[in-house]
């Protein structure tokens, strides 16, 4: 998955004797084990006035945001036709837990992080939520060493290049049908031919007519829907399948 | 309130006549109106091979992602010494709808609106919602136009303005312990003591005792608490009266 392997390693190794990489792995269990022989330290009469290392929580505050906007702006860059909808799919695709644990276990992350006792005991370094923390509050410290460009590369050699090939799972019949037409300089239109009720309990349903021009041919296809959305969806699922460009979902 | 709209004007005006700018005001019912009206142009036979306008839900997304990644930028930098959660509901109240809708009045950002009929009739333009969208679809503009600087100085005009003072409603009496101290050369440890259980439903309470070292003296509060930070919180209130440095909450 991950070919540019090298590059990554380059990255980490770029900032990795700065303060604020050693605090991106930090978990609190491991400060709180650090509190506690400090305490006892004190209490037996060393001195110990180091300043206490905070854990990595504001960090992964401030990566999350710096993750999500270079995501956005990464899917609004490449899918400029998207409908609001589908780049917000795509993004949470992109940002969720699972495949920031994912990354980060790939690239090694993992490696770095500052466990208490009682976390390595429960395998804490193997865990999806504190891998993909790690994910985000190193983000946060590159960003702070490094800056948005470097950030950028990064992302882009990891979750970025996860995406590609994903779009498909956040497909959706209307956009596929808006690209389709566009690329040959027709058009898309759709038209609210009215409601009906149905059923028992007078449920509302959308009438919604699709206007389809191809380039060379114009042709109408009809959808019904408890939104017009949903109406205009089904329209267009059935005007894709008699242009004969149904795409393979996953 | 806000006592630079004539700097905030000057932004907004110097990105008004671009495509970014006019797209970051348009709400969905105008763009159905013009479909529609295009449609009858079309029945009709007039010719119009104008692209269809976007509505401003695309910008929205994308202005979402930068306003949280600034405001969690400037948050991370002006309160160093606020835990996660205090940064969390800072942003939180920066960034809520009612927040970017007041700002978005406060501006003039309304009067740029395109809407429909019927939202037109229905007073969209004093929405809070489309007030809250609009603010976000216009930093995506500014930021698509000028740039990442000219964002933070737009933000920093009215998002950050706004917050001056308010920090108080996130502060909590740990965060306020620490930072007294911590300006007097002293500091403040957290020392889990026990649990105990009580009632019929054997409900278990944390039992912590915090150091409190001021800088000339030293002294000890304990707190109670459903989990290990309630008890926390209960100690350093104790402590924050003992020290008769109570802020007043609003």
């Amino acid at each position: 998955m991950i070919y540019q392997l090298k590059k990554i390693r380059k990255i980490i190794e770029s900032i990795k004797d700065t303060e604020h990489f050693k605090q991106a792995f930090v978990h609190t269990s491991y400060l709180n084990e650090l509190k506690l022989r400090k305490n006892s330290d004190s209490e037996s009469g060393s001195e110990n006035n180091e300043n206490p290392v905070s854990s990595y929580e504001t960090l992964e505050f401030l990566g999350d945001s710096i993750l999500n906007f270079h995501t956005s702006l990464f899917i609004y860059q490449k899918f400029p036709n998207y409908a609001e909808g589908q780049m917000s799919k795509l993004k949470q695709l992109m940002v969720q837990e699972s495949t920031l644990a994912y990354l980060s276990k790939e690239i090694g992350l993992g490696e770095f992080l500052q466990l208490g006792m009682g976390e390595r005991k429960n395998r804490g370094a193997e865990k999806e939520s504190i891998l993909a923390d790690v994910f985000e509050s190193f983000v946060a410290a590159l960003y702070l060493e490094k800056g948005s460009k470097i950030v950028h590369r990064f992302l882009n050699l990891t979750v970025f290049a996860w995406s590609e090939g994903k779009e498909n799972m956040v497909w959706d019949y209307k956009s596929q049908l808006q690209e389709y037409c566009q690329a040959r300089k027709g058009r898309v239109n759709y038209r609210l031919k009215g409601k009906k009720i149905v059923g028992d309990e007078h449920q509302q349903l959308f009438i919604v007519e699709v206007e389809v021009n191809d380039g060379p041919r114009t042709f109408w296809e009809s959808g019904e829907g408890r939104s017009k959305s949903k109406a205009e969806q089904q329209a267009a699922a059935k005007a894709v399948k008699k242009l004969g460009i149904e795409k393979e979902k996953n």
